[in-house]
């Protein structure tokens, strides 16, 4: 028996969008995920592109309402969608807010309890996930990583982390400093503990002023975001982190643009323009 | 005071999704319809699409899932989605089944109580709705006009009845033949009675065989699709029609295509393509 099952395919600009159900054992739960293969995988192996959504998301919404396999389908690009947290599991009070627990796992491994059980998002999307992948996919190894808000967040850490695993990173209007906004101040209190040192392991400011960053940073902002202009997010922390020590941020403020995925539509073409380029060097 | 009320404005491609809130005399209640204006929108008058959506959906499913705005950026055509069904009101039943009542207008003017008093969306689409954004927005007064489904049927219909008035229709996945599809046989007996020869006046492929039509009709159809395999659709039923009557069809069957979005972005912007040549011929 396959350790993958398929939910469901469907059509879409002459590939494929797949999902597809799975034990996972980092996450100790069953989840979905959904990959979208554009027509060229028919013939060949393609590189792949990481997206991670943001909160209150599944693997449904980037695949539905960016826009992106037109794109995808002409550069000859794979797009993987995790989900955003596990999934079945009922913690105490895992369901009660839209920005901790269930549809928020922040991409980061919880140290605890009860949530080291199960969100561990951060093993399973850098490990697990791509393993299971690259085993059933036509996929050529080669891999550039993107998301949005918390996914923004979680796109930039597995990158800062992992700079020999992804050609290229970028994000749409992703949390840049978690340690120093409400959000992130909830999500890690809960997933990491009180002892905010340890939290600078999973912020991407701060990862970039402990070692820099190999990889450049290309990122998107609208600047009639409200969650921007409530401080949830704060570019001008990750351009003051990479001012101060040399790494090249590519961060364009876009006027009028908001948080949501019409803001991404508008400019996905771009970042997967860009990563495919990378993919292909 | 306004008779349009701002709902929200989003930026999009370059361009602004606006949603707005009128008291349809018409529909006797009040609802909500979106409109894309495109960059060009800020120098000059431009054409318009109609959008006429299927079972189940508000004005909002075309505009989150279709992609069509970048296309229409591009181009400079503005897209206008209506509702489709009155909306507030609580008629015996409305709400109680996915395709009729609430979410399922059928772009009739219905005959019978209650739903005469309410359900009168041909009008409301062909009449109030025009008179209303040709007078609030930038628009040149060129109006093309298309639909997916319930709406494809509502398009061809529309177009069918007023040959003048648009300067080219298409639908994707429309339903061809009321008067011999459950969906229809459901929703014209409700809305307009027994009286099944009545129900020819609304019927796609009927019209044709008894006037023809002016306009050239052009539909993608996904052969994948469980609606069409099912037998609500019927597109060998409207080819026939055309041929009997030489009415120009093009109709195009889409391999592995289902009847969802992702199947309406593969094929959005020839659509828009087709439309923005005539609308500017």
């Amino acid at each position: 028996m396959s350790d993958i099952e398929l939910v469901s395919a469907t059509k879409s600009f002459g590939g494929w969008l797949k999902r597809y159900k799975h034990h996972s054992k980092v996450l100790n739960c069953e989840m979905i995920f959904a990959i979208y293969l554009p027509p060229a995988a028919e013939q060949k192996d393609v590189p792949l592109l990481w997206w991670l959504s943001g909160l209150t998301c599944t693997d449904e919404n980037f695949m539905q309402k960016a826009g992106a396999q037109r794109r995808a389908a002409e550069l000859g690009l794979a797009l993987v969608c995790p989900d955003t947290s596990p999934r079945g599991t009922d913690l105490p009070g895992e369901h009660d807010s839209y920005d901790f627990g269930s549809g928020a796992g922040f991409y980061v491994n919880a140290t605890q309890a009860p949530w080291s059980q199960h969100y561990r998002m951060y093993d399973y999307v850098t490990e697990e996930l791509p393993a299971l992948v690259n085993e059933h996919f036509p996929l050529n190894g080669r891999q550039a990583i993107s998301g949005h808000s918390m996914g923004g967040h979680g796109a930039l850490i597995c990158a800062l982390k992992n700079p020999h695993r992804y050609t290229s990173v970028s994000a749409f209007a992703p949390i840049t400093h978690p340690v120093a906004c409400p959000w992130g101040e909830k999500a890690f209190s809960g997933y990491l503990g009180d002892d905010r040192e340890s939290w600078k392991d999973w912020d991407a400011s701060e990862l970039i002023r402990r070692q820099g960053s190999a990889l450049p940073l290309m990122v998107d902002q609208g600047d009639a975001d409200n969650f921007y202009t409530d401080g949830q997010l704060r570019p001008e922390d990750l351009q003051a982190a990479c001012e101060d020590t040399g790494v090249a941020l590519t961060l364009r403020m876009q006027p009028g643009y908001d948080h949501s995925y019409f803001f991404i539509a508008s400019f996905i073409d771009d970042h997967l323009t860009y990563h495919y380029g990378q993919l292909c060097r």
